[in-house]
C-alpha cells in the first residue's frame, strides 16, 4: 500500500485539466448541446440506467484529460483492489482502522468466482439465516406468544443503520408487502421514539436493533425506550427483538434477542445497506426474492465499475464529472434531485455516504491534501423544487450543479391525462427541461428575466424504478464515491471527524448531572448561558 | 422607493466589514468562546427563543459595523415599511410584480392598530370562517353524505403552498388531533397521489387544494388524480373538496367546492404559512386555539423585527451573522441544524423560503449585484447528522457555517434515563457539544485526529417546541431571509427563475404527444437520447 498511489494534484492530467478549466466550454452558444454530434455521444449506458452529460461544460479534450486522470491515478485498479479485500481504510505511518473495504462483497453472489471469496460466503451464509428467517415469519413459526404473525417492525439504528435503509424503503414501497408496516427510530430525541411507539401495535411487532458496536450511544438509548413500552404492553422484549450487530458485541446475545444477523468490519456504516444493516428490514417489507432482485441490480453496477474506458464506466465518469466541476470549475456543492417521489430520502442516504466518506483534509499518507475534497451534497425532489430552491439554482449567485434521476415509466402505474398529457410525461418533461434551462439560460433585455445559462447538470434515466434498478443505482453512487476518494488519494472509509463531539458531549453531560465539571468551566458556562431564565 | 435605498456594497460599513474580514476572530484561540464575558454578552433573547453567538468568528467591533451597516442600508425602517403595507415587490424601471409584502399582516391580529389594517381585516375575516368551518367539521354540520363526521384530510399543494404547512403539520404533531390524520399531495409524479390514495379511506376525507392563482399545473393534475379517486368510490368531488386559492381564480367557484378560502396577491407561497395556505390544515389537526397561539408566536417577532439595536433584535443579528459568513468570511452554504426530530422537514421549507427569495442576480433597481446574494441553505436533524455528515462539517475543506435549534424540553415527556441521564439531556448535550466542538477544534499529533476549528455556528434555543414557539420560529426566518434581502438590495419576493424551465417543459410535452416539435430540435433529440432502447 502506499506504493503507486498519488493524489490527482501532483499527474499530469490534473495540470492539463487546470489549462482546460480557463476555459470550459460555453453551453449558452447557439446550438451547444447538439454540436458535433455531442448529444448523441454524451451518453453512457450501464445496466439498466443512462446518463446525459451533454449538458455538462466539458469537450472530447477534457474528457480525454479526464480519463489520463483516471490513467494515472489507476482509479479502476484501486477500485479492483477494494473488491479483491486489500486493506484500504487506513492511513499510512499513523494508527487507523487498517479495514478492508467490503461492501460489494455483500452482492458478489451472483458469480462463480467471488473477487473475495471469504467475506462473500458470510454474506451468503447470512442471507441464508435470513430467506430462513423470513420464511419461519412468514409461515408463523416465528410469532409473538400468542401464536400470531408479526405484521410491524420497528428498525432501530443511526446514521448509516437508519438513512439508507429508510431511503430504499421508502423507494420501494411500491414494491412492499401490504399487510405489513415498518417504523423507523434513530433520533436521541426521546420524541422520535415516543412518536412511533404512539401509532405501533406492540404485540405483533419485530424490533430490529441495528448497531454494529452494540454500543452506539442513541440506539441504545432507543432500544431501552423501545423495550420499556414492550414490557409494558406484557411483551418480554426478548420474544420480539432481533440484534444486527458484530460478532461478538455486546448485543451478540441470545439470552437477549431472538435472532442476531451479523455484520463484519470491512463494510462501514454508510456503505452496509447492502448487508443485513438494510436486508433484514428490507426483507420484511419485500420478501426474499425483491431483496435479491436489489443485490442483482447492486453487483451489475460493481462489475461495469471495472471498465478502464470512462465513457463506459458510469459511476468512474459521474466521479470525474464530479471533479471537474468541483476542483477545476469551483463549485463547492452538488444537488442530486431525483424527479421521483420515491427517491424523496435518497438524497439524505446519498448526503451521509459521500459527506462522511469524502469530508476529509488529509490524504492516505496522512498530509494535508493540496486542493479541495468532497462537496457539500444536498437535494430534495422534482418537481417539488421547482416552486422552491429552483431560483437559486436558475439565477442565483452560487453555482451548482445538478444531477438528475428520472425515470420513464412510473412506479404504480395510476395515472391520468390532464390538458393532453399524464403526469408520468409533465414530469419527465420538467426534468428534461430543466436541465437544458440551466445549460443555455436565456437572454431577456430585462435583467430580471435573463438567465445566465452555464449552470452544468447531468441527467440519470432508468426505465422505471424497481428492486433491481434501485440496486444499481446505489451501487453507482457508492462506486462514484469510492472513485472520488481514490482521486483525492483520501481514506473515503473511516471518519474520525465524529468523535471530538462526542467527547465534549460526555463532559457536558457530566455537567447537566453534577458530576465532575470544574466551577468555572466552558461547559457550565455554556449550559447557564443556554437555560438560565430571564 | 427606489429612493434612499442602497445595497451594502456601496456603505462605508461594507467596506470596514471587508477589512474586518482579513482577521477575523481565533475561536481556537485559548478561552476564545468565554474571554471578556463574551459568552454571556453575546446572548440575543426574543420572546421565547435565545439565540447563542459566541461561537461565531465576530469581535464587538465586528458587531459595531453590523450595526453600522444595518442602520446605513436602513434595514429595520424597510421592514416596518413593508409591514405597513409599501409595494416593495418591484424592479425600478422593468415591468415586476409590482405589490405589497403583507405575510405579517396575517398576524398582526393580536393589537388594536395593525401595521396595515385593511390586510389584516381581510386575515381576520378569512380566520373567522376557518374558526366556524373547523367548528361545523367538529359538530357535525360539515359532513359526507351519509352524515359520518370528516376525520382525514388530503393537502394537495406544491412548493410554498406544501413545504411549510408540511414542515409544522410534522413539527406539531405531538400537539394533533389523535383522531384525526393528514396527507400530503404535492409532487406531478403520479406515484406521489397513488401512494397516498391506497392508504386513504376517501369516505371521510376532506380535500384541501391550495393554489393562488388555480392553474398550478402539479396541483391541477393531483386534483383531477383525487377526484377521479372520489367518484370511483361513489363520492362527489364538490362535497369533499376545499379551495384554498385568490379570490376571483378559476378554483373560486362554489360549484366546484364545499368552501373557499382566499389568499391575496400581497403574500407569496413562500411566506403563505400564516395566512389560509397553512391554517386550514393545521386547524383540521390542531384545532382553533392552536393555531392562534401560533400566530401569536410569530405575531412577537414580527414586532421585535422591529428593535434598531442589532443586539436585541433577533432576526436581524441572525441576518447579518449570515451576511458576515457569506459575504466577508466567503463561505458558500448555511446548515439549518434543529435538534429536534419534530423539524426534520423545517430545514426544507427554510430552503424554499431562503433559496426562492434571495437566489437573485439583480438589485432593485435591474442592476446586476456586485457581489454575492443567498446562500445555498440545506440541512437535517441532529443528533441524526452527527453520524452522517457531519464528518465533513469538522473535518471537511468545505467550511460550513451552523445555524443550531434546540429544545430544553421534549415536546412528549416521554423519556428513560439510559446510563444516568436521560435521551433528552444526551440531546441537548450534544447540541451544545457540537458547537463548542466546530468553533474550538482540537490539536493532535495524529493528523486524522486535527479538527481545525474556527468553524462558526450560532445556537438558538426554546424552551419547548409549542405551537406558540414554532410559530415564533417561523417568523424569526422568515424576517432573517427579508433582512438580508434589504441588505443585498434585491427583490426577495418575486421568482422570475421559474418561468424558463416552465416554457421549456411545455415545449417537451408538445413533442412527446407528437406536436409543434421542429424534426431536428433539440426537444427530440434530447428526448431520444434519453428514451431509445438499446
Amino acid at each position: 500500500m502506499g506504493k503507486g498511489y498519488c493524489g490527482m494534484y501532483e499527474t499530469t492530467a490534473g495540470k492539463r485539466l487546470q489549462q482546460l478549466a480557463e476555459r470550459p466550454y460555453d453551453l449558452t452558444a447557439p446550438d451547444a448541446l447538439t454540436a458535433a454530434g455531442r448529444l448523441e455521444r454524451y451518453v453512457c449506458r450501464a445496466g439498466s440506467l443512462r446518463m446525459l452529460y451533454s449538458m455538462q461544460r466539458v469537450t472530447d479534450e477534457v474528457l480525454a484529460a479526464l480519463q489520463d486522470l483516471a490513467d494515472e491515478c489507476r482509479l479502476v485498479e484501486q477500485f479492483k483492489e477494494m473488491r479483491k479485500g486489500v486493506v484500504i481504510n487506513r492511513i499510512e505511518g499513523w494508527p487507523s482502522e487498517n479495514r478492508q473495504v467490503l461492501h460489494t462483497a455483500c452482492r458478489d453472489i451472483f458469480c462463480q468466482n467471488p473477487a473475495e471469496p471469504a467475506a462473500t460466503a458470510q454474506a451468503k451464509s447470512e442471507l441464508e439465516k435470513l430467506k430462513n428467517f423470513l420464511n419461519d415469519v412468514e409461515t408463523g413459526q416465528v410469532c409473538n406468544v400468542d401464536g400470531e404473525k408479526f405484521r410491524t417492525l420497528i428498525h432501530v439504528g443511526i446514521g448509516g443503520s437508519d438513512l439508507g435503509p429508510r431511503a430504499v424503503y421508502e423507494a420501494l414501497r411500491a414494491f412492499g408487502r401490504k399487510d405489513r408496516d415498518i417504523h423507523f427510530i434513530s433520533n436521541v430525541d426521546p420524541d422520535d421514539a415516543a412518536a412511533v411507539l404512539e401509532k405501533v401495535v406492540l404485540k405483533t411487532a419485530l424490533v430490529v436493533i441495528v448497531s454494529k458496536s452494540g454500543t452506539t450511544m442513541e440506539t441504545l438509548a432507543n432500544e431501552k425506550l423501545v423495550c420499556q413500552a414492550l414490557r409494558r404492553n406484557g411483551i418480554e422484549p426478548r420474544h420480539h427483538c432481533i440484534a444486527v450487530t458484530g460478532k461478538g458485541s455486546p448485543m451478540d446475545d441470545p439470552d437477549q434477542y431472538l435472532r442476531a444477523f451479523y455484520m463484519y468490519d470491512y463494510i462501514g456504516g454508510r456503505y452496509s445497506l447492502t448487508s443485513m444493516v438494510g436486508l433484514v428490514t428490507l426483507g420484511f417489507s419485500l420478501g426474499y426474492e425483491k431483496i435479491v432482485e436489489f443485490l442483482h441490480g447492486a453487483a451489475e453496477m460493481d462489475l461495469l465499475a471495472e471498465e478502464p474506458d470512462i465513457r463506459r464506466n458510469l459511476p468512474l465518469l459521474l466521479a470525474l464529472l464530479g471533479i471537474w466541476n468541483h476542483n477545476y470549475l469551483g463549485y463547492p456543492t452538488v444537488a442530486v434531485l431525483p424527479y421521483s417521489q420515491a427517491l424523496h430520502r435518497f438524497p439524505a442516504h446519498l448526503q451521509q455516504c459521500d459527506m462522511e466518506s469524502n469530508g476529509k483534509s488529509i490524504d492516505r499518507n496522512g498530509r494535508k491534501i493540496a486542493g479541495k475534497s468532497g462537496p457539500v451534497l444536498w437535494g430534495e425532489p422534482g418537481t417539488n423544487g421547482q416552486h422552491a430552491f429552483y431560483q437559486l439554482l436558475h439565477q442565483g449567485t452560487e453555482i451548482v450543479p445538478v444531477e438528475f434521476i428520472g425515470f420513464i415509466r412510473s412506479q404504480r402505474g395510476e395515472d391520468l391525462e390532464v390538458a393532453g398529457t399524464s403526469s408520468q410525461q409533465k414530469l419527465f418533461a420538467n426534468l428534461l427541461a430543466q436541465s437544458v434551462a440551466l445549460a443555455t439560460g436565456k437572454e431577456d433585455r430585462n435583467p430580471n428575466k435573463h438567465f445566465p445559462g452555464n449552470r452544468p447538470s447531468i441527467v440519470l434515466i432508468g426505465g422505471s424504478l424497481t428492486p433491481e434498478v434501485m440496486g444499481t443505482l446505489l451501487a453507482l453512487y457508492e462506486a462514484k464515491i469510492v472513485f472520488q476518494g481514490f482521486a483525492w488519494d483520501i481514506n473515503s472509509f473511516d471518519q474520525e471527524g465524529v468523535h471530538l463531539g462526542k467527547a465534549l458531549a460526555t463532559r457536558f453531560l457530566e455537567c447537566m448531572t453534577g458530576g465532575q465539571s470544574q466551577p468555572e468551566s466552558l461547559e457550565l458556562k455554556l449550559l447557564e448561558a443556554a437555560c438560565k431564565t430571564g
